[in-house]
């Protein structure tokens, strides 16, 4: 656990560093989550309120969901921004190579402030504000907010929530703490609006979400006495341009419906070769099984890479489930 | 606004109550929900730690899924019940139809606490705390812990908060306030686990509704320059023991698409009878549409009942949604 005084002095560091410089590019990770937009572009709230200029930049194009964040239009593609920038400000960026190909728009003698939540931040910055316990990176600029003393307005409060509720999952992740919840009331208090900040950011499909969904359900089988659901997608069911993003989600289908233990879908990202996600609800240690198979994860969540035939790994996979620890208590249990 | 004076003055008689008599019968509403199973295990938590008896009853049986709920086996059904009670508590019970057959339990000079957060509630009770602002009953139930100066306890921490999240939809219902996100706060530093708890209560697909989503989802067309989504259900496709809870949440399927505008789901009840459910964004005034049908609503979500024919209908609906303003703005604005 970190020190909250360190915290604390890095808080304040960057408090100061924020307030001696002008001019600063603002730079988010590359394919932006509502977390790191939102940070940003609390940050460019920030820095408009204290009078200090600023460019917003990302790699990538912002989803088009997060278009009713204030001043998301003025988030700037690298090839848009002419001048160099010699103060930096990184949110949500666990390392160099997240904030895509800017080094163009930095001045030799940059100096950056890195903002950040993940573990795995390297400190790159020349100050580094780096909480790993805050669910999202907004639960910082939340207290920068508070160390800078900046009143909260609607406009701030609707960023910072939008950070909190998509790094949480809609407050549904083992990081909805009860900081998290007092910071989410504290900003409902400035008229944000939760309905519609969650209906537009969570609730949201893409075409290739509805597309993909349509398909594994079709081929969803629930198997072994309802114990098992699982189901696939080939590779040339899939559309074109489907991303990740699209095919997210799908094995909570197999893993949630009502008496399944283990849910698993195999995605065939090209042919033969499968990705295979794996869930369990309470017995099964679907961790060891993805071990086995040279995976990662753990025991309710993980998920491994298959080259070979799709039956024929399904029958492994059924196999292990049954000789596993949680799935012999879970039929003596329901015997 | 329910002056609070009045609300605190409720509360206070409400613990005077339950520390006067002993032997109560704890009532939750026919086909219970979240929350009005969680208000009952708080109450029955309540009670037993203030060293008093109760019996728990509702007259249908209770989800699978509140299984994990302190002392939800505890939850009789009527003909299990032989005594009768002369000291009744109802929670989150707006009518006295809605207690469902429990006469037969009742002395004739029974004394009834009726705990509600309904703006419909008719005040049945001898004694009633009726808040219609409250999110859920369970908000009321947190304010009568802390009347009664009850310690919290993960136990009752849980049911509390398990009835905030289902009657807030997982906090993303208007009715999220301040105090609701505070309460949930404190609730979670007695050990709730939000993410299982928001897994179990929110996120279980039932085995029909899966089966129908499988079904609405293969019917699902997007049409119209991708501004309308709609989809249906025909009598015949239905499981026999489909419930009104299977099919809920199809419509969201349609409207939540990106780019879309209206989502249209039609689910056929019987022969030619269709029950329809109208969803839209942010321009179309579907609660106007519906109304022309004799159906209810509001601007944002509505529904009305057809006798006809499904393509005919569907086709009128396309009519009036792209005679309305909102229609021609939306097309002005993306041409």
């Amino acid at each position: 656990m970190k020190d909250l005084n360190e915290y604390k002095r890095e808080l304040s560091q960057a408090g100061q560093f924020i307030k001696q410089h002008d001019n600063y590019l603002i730079v988010s990770h590359i394919n932006p989550d509502g977390d790191t937009i939102s940070s940003s572009l609390t940050m460019a709230l920030l820095l408009r309120f204290l009078g200090k200029s600023f460019t917003l930049v990302n790699e990538d194009p912002i989803p088009d969901k997060f278009n009713f964040l204030p001043l998301s239009d003025q988030i700037l593609s690298i090839s848009e921004i002419k001048n160099t920038f010699s103060h930096v400000i990184t949110v949500d960026v666990a390392d160099q190579k997240r904030m895509g190909m800017i080094s163009p728009l930095l001045t030799d003698d940059v100096e950056i402030l890195n903002i950040d939540h993940h573990p795995t931040n390297d400190r790159f910055g020349h100050l580094n504000v780096i909480l790993p316990t805050a669910a999202a990176t907004c639960e910082i600029m939340y207290d920068l907010v508070k160390e800078l003393n900046i009143p909260l307005s609607q406009d701030l409060a609707s960023c910072i929530y939008t950070g909190l509720l998509t790094d949480t999952g809609g407050f549904r992740y083992t990081n909805t703490s009860p900081k998290v919840m007092r910071i989410a009331a504290e900003l409902l208090e400035y008229g944000v609006s939760p309905g519609e900040i969650a209906e537009i950011a969570l609730e949201t499909i893409s075409k290739n979400h509805i597309s993909v969904l349509q398909i594994a359900l079709s081929h969803l089988q629930v198997i072994e006495n309802g114990f098992i659901a699982w189901t696939y997608l080939k590779a040339n069911e899939l559309p074109q341009d489907v991303t990740s993003d699209d095919t997210e989600g799908i094995v909570n289908y197999t893993r949630n419906i009502e008496g399944v233990e283990v849910g698993i879908f195999f995605k065939e990202v090209k042919g033969n070769v499968f990705k295979i996600s794996l869930r369990s609800k309470k017995y099964v240690d679907v961790g060891a099984i993805a071990k086995a198979y040279h995976g990662g994860g753990h025991a309710r969540a993980s998920g491994f890479t298959f080259y070979g035939d799709l039956e024929e790994v399904l029958q492994q996979l059924i196999d292990a489930i049954k000789q596993s620890e949680g799935w012999k208590y879970l039929e003596n249990k329901s015997n």
